[in-house]
């Protein structure tokens, strides 16, 4: 049997030991364990971070790999930790809707709560569960440990209220999903729905006052679009993007995560 | 045999190619061996941040695990290298210190001066014995190398200066081991004292000046506190920490690492 | 046949799924593949920075490595991707100049532009090719394909422009080719020059200025200089380096990469 690959998502920072020892924890469990670091830069407890962090990454592992995620504002309470199988990805997850855009995605095949502490490490801290319940279950899993052992299945899990987008004719109401570290926009906006042609983007700052209108040129690549130029174009993850080519869309705009945006797909002239 | 597991902790930043050349040597020696990063945030130089952080990550990583420490402000000159066992962990890192805290954690089964230059690379660079030395020797070491044929065992080596705590009567007097990145202070204070009711919390800052005293309320987790609260419970890695929920406290009451820290167990009202 | 050892290099950051994607699409492939992380923090589109840094990285694998480099300003662009072999150091890297250096130490043995798709994934996106077709290629190289159906052999690649060091009697005329993060200045003056006395450096900045002039000793390590003394040594890559110890040469000689550095070897008295 191949070695399992197991792969590490945190808001540990990688200047602390918590990663250090969620692996070193692992390694003794699973000596033959291969780890690989998705990041250890998700914002501190930004669990609408780590949803979107995983759904653009964890679709592109194969099925024998097990992802060890630990964003965990609720360590210490009595929040739950789960193993889920969204579609054929296998997660080990806080119950906080860190998973909400897998599920979506995938649908949720198996869900079990993490109960039997003889998987976990004899003294379980109140503020360190990554070290003490998640490295050793998934060295365990990693093993072949049946999840059926873990504890019991459940049929409910926390999800992050995203908005559906809606249509209003040639208006499309979504929402700003995420905003990376260039500033760019990503957005729930129906990618079907994209058009060749420039339109208008209308949005509403969150101080509620009048909208901003701006008109918005749609493009295959930040290759075609001039410095400054604010674009819309299909993300590498699948996402309808706004961007400014070597600027902040979201400085620019105004924008905040969560924001409401408006796309008018019947462009008129700018001005 | 299992591929050998060899950790690499150093101070080289994560943007350098530093690491990435030791990687190189090591793997060049023992395509086999499965690098494990522990950090490479360690501050430039900071021996004490380095014998801290070993002692948070190393103790939970299995006995065949090699730990390479490459925090070494002394290259070039006169100090050692050491191959050491402290208790059943291995490390290789130079002799200033930063082993301190596993020795006194484990005590010091065997330490040998690095000596054989044939386990080394041809051209030593008088500035980057990480790559030089340190890479080389861990990449025979995880070979299956004799460590004996390293160089002579020594019964001598550099520990950090560290204050042991006292008591008088109720006071408990310690010093601030270390203050991680969210501002907790963790400190030697001995953990069996940590009492479950409120404690006066005595401190002089570096100027000398009068002590400031702030009441701690102790608790098990963070979640248990408000925000703003001064805490004291015990940390994941079995330290007396005090924190400040959402907040910092080293900044808040002014301590720096090495500030002595006065409890006083028997509690008065506050005001 | 031992795993294949795969580096990656990129310039993504570390807090982006982007680097975690690859990963999966090449585990996906190539389930077997050791994933070794050289840095994900080239500065964004900096290709003379990555040119270095794989020159000062790169030489110290082992043959058998694969190198991914993904520092890819022209992406969506009709920018080729090579195969090459730089002595027997194998890259898959963007034709933008990367490979300079090594190009220059090495040679160039092989090189093919990457051209069948039917080794890339099925819809290769017009953003993110470092996940859509350097990682799968990778990962089939990694399972033994042989690069011959990778796509043509090509005769010509792009190379930054360095301007070769020149010699006008004891003054020798060099660039500034890299600012390593402690702001100390590599040049390309050539090392076998490097004399054992002081000599006198010449700096004429980016203004166009009177050129600066300031004595330089010659040491071995930084361990030999004081506090704030600007020295001159061999690099650990074998570069001929200016520093100042505990300080910046970058900053406080007003040095940026590409400027002009003239050292005159005949000593005279400073001041």
């Amino acid at each position: 049997m191949q070695d399992p690959i197991i792969t590490l998502t945190t808001d540990f920072g990688e200047d602390s030991p918590y990663v250090a020892a969620m692996k070193g924890v692992l390694l003794s469990i699973n000596p033959g364990a291969r780890i690989v670091d998705l990041t250890h830069l998700i914002p501190p407890q930004d669990i609408w971070h780590a949803a979107f962090f995983l759904t653009e990454a964890i679709p592109f592992f194969p099925a024998q790999a097990l992802h060890v995620v630990v964003v965990d504002p609720g360590v210490g309470t009595s929040r739950a930790i789960l193993y889920v199988e969204a579609g054929h990805h296998r997660l080990l997850v806080p119950d906080n809707g860190a998973i909400t855009l897998l599920a979506r995605k995938y649908g949720v095949r198996v869900a079990r709560r993490i109960t039997e502490a003889r998987f976990w490490r004899a003294d379980v801290s109140a503020t360190f569960h990554g070290r003490d319940i998640f490295a050793p279950v998934a060295g365990y899993l990693g093993m072949g440990l049946d999840p059926a052992e873990l504890g019991p299945s459940v049929n409910h899990w926390l999800e992050l209220e995203i908005p559906a987008p809606t249509t209003e004719g040639d208006n499309l109401h979504g929402t700003a999903l995420f905003i990376d570290h260039f500033g760019n926009l990503l957005t729930n906006l129906p990618l079907a729905r994209l058009p060749k042609q420039p339109l208008r983007l209308q949005l509403r700052g969150d101080s509620g006052g009048l909208p901003l209108e701006r008109s918005v040129r749609v493009v295959r690549s930040y290759g075609e679009a001039a410095t400054g130029e604010l674009i819309a174009l299909a993300s590498s993850g699948g996402w309808w993007e706004f961007a400014i080519v070597n600027g902040s869309a979201a400085q620019e705009l105004g924008v905040r995560r969560g924001d409401p945006i408006i796309a008018r797909l019947a462009p008129k002239s700018p001005g």
